[in-house]
C-alpha cells in the first residue's frame, strides 16, 4: 500500500501539502463535537501522533465517531499547516477505512497505567508513549554499536549460544538437553548419561562469548560480539534478567589503555547517535521518567573520563565522610554504593577504576608486574555504577596455565584457549557492556524489564 | 598502540610513504636468503598479506629468519612503492620485535587444508583466507541487513529466544532447565514437576521471533528481529544447523504483494553491499571456492524477480522433460529439486512462488478467497532453491480461530496472538530469511559448518 509515514510528515510537513496523503495507524484519543471530530493517530513511525480532522461529509461519519480507541484506520486527506494551534499541522479526512475495530474492554485507554500493569500487557505497552519510545531507542541503540564497531573496522562475530564450556568458571548457567526427562538414560553407575543427549554431552547456554571471540580477535585483530547471554541466578532485583544482550568487542595488539579508549569513544558515540536520532524521545525520558536525563547524558557525552587505581579507590573511599552499609578496605568487592560515591560524589563524572586484586577478578585478566593485582578495569557512571567491565587477557601460556590450576580449573577444558597462547600470542584486550544497562542509562529506566520486549525472570517466561 | 591496518595501507598507499609506518599481524610464511628475507603478514583487518622484507642489518636478523609460521610480530618500517612487483608495495622493516612464537607444529603450515580438517581447528581456521574471506563476509552481510531496516524506518526487536510456547506447533525444541537432572521434583501422579524449574514451567529454545513480532508490528508498524534461533532436528545434512540466525521482519497496513517487495529489495541491498564493501573476497570466492558466483549474484541484483502461484508452477513442473525423484502433484511440497528447476532451468532467475495449499503451510498464514490456498510465498533463487520463506498473516479473528481449532491446537496458548486480532487488527505480512543460507549463497560455501564460527550439529558442541 501507498502511504506516508508519519514520521515523514513531521520531518517535511509543507513537502506534504500539494497532494492528497494517506496515513494509517491506530487510533490514540478521539473527540467528538455534533458535526466533527478529531483523532490522535500514531502509526509507531514516531513518538508523535498525527491529528486527523473529520466531519460528516464522511459517508460513514457514524461508523467513525463511535470508534473505540486501539482501532486501526487507514485515512486519506490533505496536510493542513496549523502554525497556530497546538500540533503543527493535521491532515483533513477525505476518507476514513476501518481496518480493525477496537472494544471499550481495550487495556490501553487513556489514563495513566502502572509499568507493574503494563507487564501484563507486554504485548500491547509498545503502544504507549513510554514503551513506544524505550523500544525505539533499544532499537537505534542496538545499531549505534553495530554501526560504530563497523565503521571502525570491527568484524562481528557470532559466537555460539549453546556452549558446553563456562565462560567464567562462575556463573549459574541453564541446561539445554533433548532427553526425556521422564525417561532418561542412565550409565551403569546410575547417573544421566549426557553421551545420549543431541550433542553428545552436557550443554548450557552461555554466559559470555570472551573466550569464544578471543580466538577471531586472534584473527581479525578487532572484533565484537553482539548477541544474547543467559544467567540462571535466583536474584529478583530490577537490574537482573535471566536473558539479556551483551556487547564484548576485543582487540588485539592492545593493552589496557586501549581498551579504556576504546569503551570511552564507543560510549560517547551510541550516547550521541541516540540523542541526535531520537530528540523527541530523549525529551520524552527527560520530562516524564528521569529530569537529570539529558544534562548527565551530555555531561558524560563531552566529559574526558577519570582513572584511578583500586587502590587509590579504597584510598578515597576510606576516608569518605559518608557510611557505607559495605565496608570498605583493600582487597574487597567494591558495591554499587562505593561506585557511586566515587563516579557521583568524589570524581562528579565517568571514572575507570583499574587494577583489582586478582582474587576478585576472573581468571583469563593479565597479571600486572606487583603480582597481586590483574590489569582489569570497571566503568562508572553517574546514575547508575558499573556500566563496562574489561581487561586485558592474559597472554602468557605460563601464567595462564598457573592461573587455571590454582583455581582448581581442567587444563583440558580450555585446551583451544591456551593453545592461542603457543600460536603467535598477542597482547589483548576487551571488555563487556550490558546492552540492557547501556539502555536503562541512556533512558532512565529504573527496571530492567521495561527495557526489554518480554523480559525473562524468576518465574517468568510470559508470551 | 600507535598502529596502522593492512587495510589502509592498500586503499592508499602513497598516504603512507612519508613517514615510518607500525604495522602487526601473523606471519603466513617466510622465505629466506642469505642475508635478507621475506615475510608475508596478515593482520586480518583485509584478506591481502604484506611483504615485509627484512635484513642482516637488524640487532635480531638471526631471531626473525628462525621464525615459524603463525608467529605474531610489530614490524616498524618503510612503506616502498613495487610498482612492477607483483604486490603494489612492501614494507622495509627497521625494526621487528616478536610478540609471540609459534612452533613447526602450528597447524595452519602453508598447504591446503581440507574443510573437514579445519572445522577440527575452528579456533584457528580464520586465520585461513578462506575462513578470513567468510566470516569477514559474515560480519558485513548482518551490517548490510541491519543498515537496510534501519535507513527503511525499521524497529529492531530482540524477541525472546527462551520461550514457553512453540511458534508453528511443529519444530522440535531444546528444553531449557536448572532442574537437577539426578533429583527431579515430581507431582503425585509421578510427572516431572515443571512448576519447580526456574520459570515455573517448561521452557524452550525459539525457533522463530514471528508471533512475538507481530505484536510489535502492531504498534510500530515497521519491525525486523535477527537473532539466533534453534531447531533440534535430528539431520545430518549440509545445510542444516541445529543454531543459526534468522532474519524476520513484519510489516502492517501491508499484502503479500507489499511483502515480496521487500524481500526482493532488500535482498539486492545486501547483495549490493557486500559486492561494494567486500570485492576481494567476492573475487577470492569466485576463483577458488564457485567460479560463477559473481554473475549469478550479479544477475540477481540486476533483474526483476519472477512471480508464480504454487498452481501454475505444478504446471510447469508437470509439464518438465525432467524425471524428479519425488512426484509432482497439486498438494505436494515442493522439493529442492523442483524448486531448482523452476529457478534455473524455467525462469533462469530468481523466482517468487505464491499461494501454496493451505494444508502444507502454517497456522497464521492468511486463507485466500479460494478457501484451498494461502497468501504464502517462497523466493528461490538460482543455485540454492528457496533462501526466503514469507506470507501475509491472518489479520481476521474468526478465521484464526477457526484454523487454530482445526488443527487441535490450543486457543489459550495463543490468548495474546489473538487479542492482537480484536484491538486494532490490520492487514501484514512478513518473511523469514536464514542468515546462514544467504551467507552461504552470497559467498558459494557448500557446508553450513563453514558459514558459522563454532557450528553446532547432531554431537557437536566443541568450543
Amino acid at each position: 500500500m501507498e502511504r506516508t509515514e508519519i514520521r515523514k510528515l513531521y520531518e517535511d510537513p509543507s513537502r506534504y501539502t500539494v497532494s492528497e496523503q494517506t496515513v494509517c495507524g491506530w487510533v490514540r484519543t478521539i473527540r467528538l463535537s455534533k458535526t466533527f471530530g478529531f483523532i490522535e493517530l500514531n502509526d509507531g513511525s514516531c513518538l508523535q501522533n498525527l491529528q486527523i480532522v473529520f466531519d460528516d461529509q464522511l459517508p460513514n461519519f457514524m461508523e467513525v465517531s463511535k470508534l473505540n480507541v486501539g482501532s486501526s484506520l487507514v485515512v486519506k486527506g490533505n496536510l493542513v499547516l496549523t502554525p497556530q494551534a497546538k500540533q503543527p499541522f493535521e491532515i483533513k479526512a477525505t476518507s476514513v477505512t476501518v481496518e480493525g475495530t477496537s472494544t471499550p474492554e481495550y487495556p490501553l485507554q487513556k489514563k495513566r497505567h502502572s509499568f507493574e500493569f503494563l507487564r501484563t500487557i507486554a504485548h500491547l505497552r509498545p503502544r504507549t508513549n513510554t514503551f513506544s519510545a524505550v523500544f525505539r531507542v533499544r532499537s537505534l541503540l542496538a545499531y549505534a554499536i553495530h554501526k560504530f564497531f563497523q565503521e571502525n573496522g570491527f568484524v562481528y562475530v557470532h559466537t555460539p549460544i549453546i556452549t558446553s564450556s563456562d565462560c567464567e568458571g562462575a556463573g549459574e548457567m541453564f541446561r539445554v538437553t533433548t532427553l526425556d526427562l521422564d525417561n532418561l538414560p542412565r550409565n551403569n553407575d546410575g547417573a544421566v548419561d549426557f553421551s545420549e543427549d543431541f550433542f553428545g554431552k552436557s550443554t548450557y547456554l552461555t554466559v559470555s562469548g570472551q573466550l569464544s571471540v578471543e580466538t577471531y580477535c586472534m584473527a581479525f585483530s578487532k572484533v565484537y560480539t553482539f548477541g544474547p547471554t543467559f544467567r540462571a541466578e535466583n536474584s529478583n532485583t530490577v537490574r537482573h534478567a535471566a536473558e539479556f544482550w551483551m556487547v564484548e568487542p576485543e582487540i588485539a595488539f592492545a593493552d589496557l589503555k586501549d581498551d579504556m579508549e576504546l569503551a570511552e569513544a564507543m560510549l560517547k558515540y551510541v550516547i550521541n547517535y541516540v540523542m541526535e536520532n531520537a530528540p523527541k524521545e530523549m525529551e520524552f525520558f527527560n520530562n516524564f521518567i528521569d529530569n537529570g536525563l539529558i544534562e548527565r547524558l551530555t555531561l558524560v557525552k563531552d566529559s574526558q573520563f577519570e582513572h584511578v587505581t583500586y587502590t587509590d579507590a579504597i584510598k578515597i573511599l576510606e576516608k569518605a565522610d559518608q557510611d557505607f552499609q559495605y565496608p570498605v578496605y583493600w582487597g574487597c568487592d567494591l558495591q554499587t554504593e562505593h561506585e557511586r560515591y566515587l563516579t557521583e560524589k568524589y570524581f562528579k563524572k565517568p571514572v575507570f577504576v583499574t587494577d583489582y586484586p586478582k582474587d576478585i577478578k576472573a581468571f583469563y585478566m593479565r597479571l600486572n608486574d606487583d603480582g597481586k593485582t590483574v590489569a582489569a578495569m570497571d566503568l562508572l557512571v553517574p546514575g547508575v555504577g558499573e556500566i563496562i567491565g574489561g581487561s586485558q587477557r592474559e597472554e602468557r601460556y605460563d601464567y595462564l596455565e598457573r592461573r587455571i590450576k590454582e583455581l582448581g580449573m581442567k587444563m583440558e577444558d580450555y585446551w583451544w584457549y591456551l593453545e592461542l597462547r603457543k600460536y603467535g600470542t598477542v597482547k589483548h584486550a576487551g571488555f563487556g557492556l550490558g546492552f540492557e544497562r547501556a539502555l536503562m542509562y541512556i533512558t532512565g529506566m529504573q527496571n530492567i524489564r521495561d527495557v526489554i520486549p518480554f523480559p525473562r525472570t524468576v518465574n517468568h517466561a510470559e508470551f
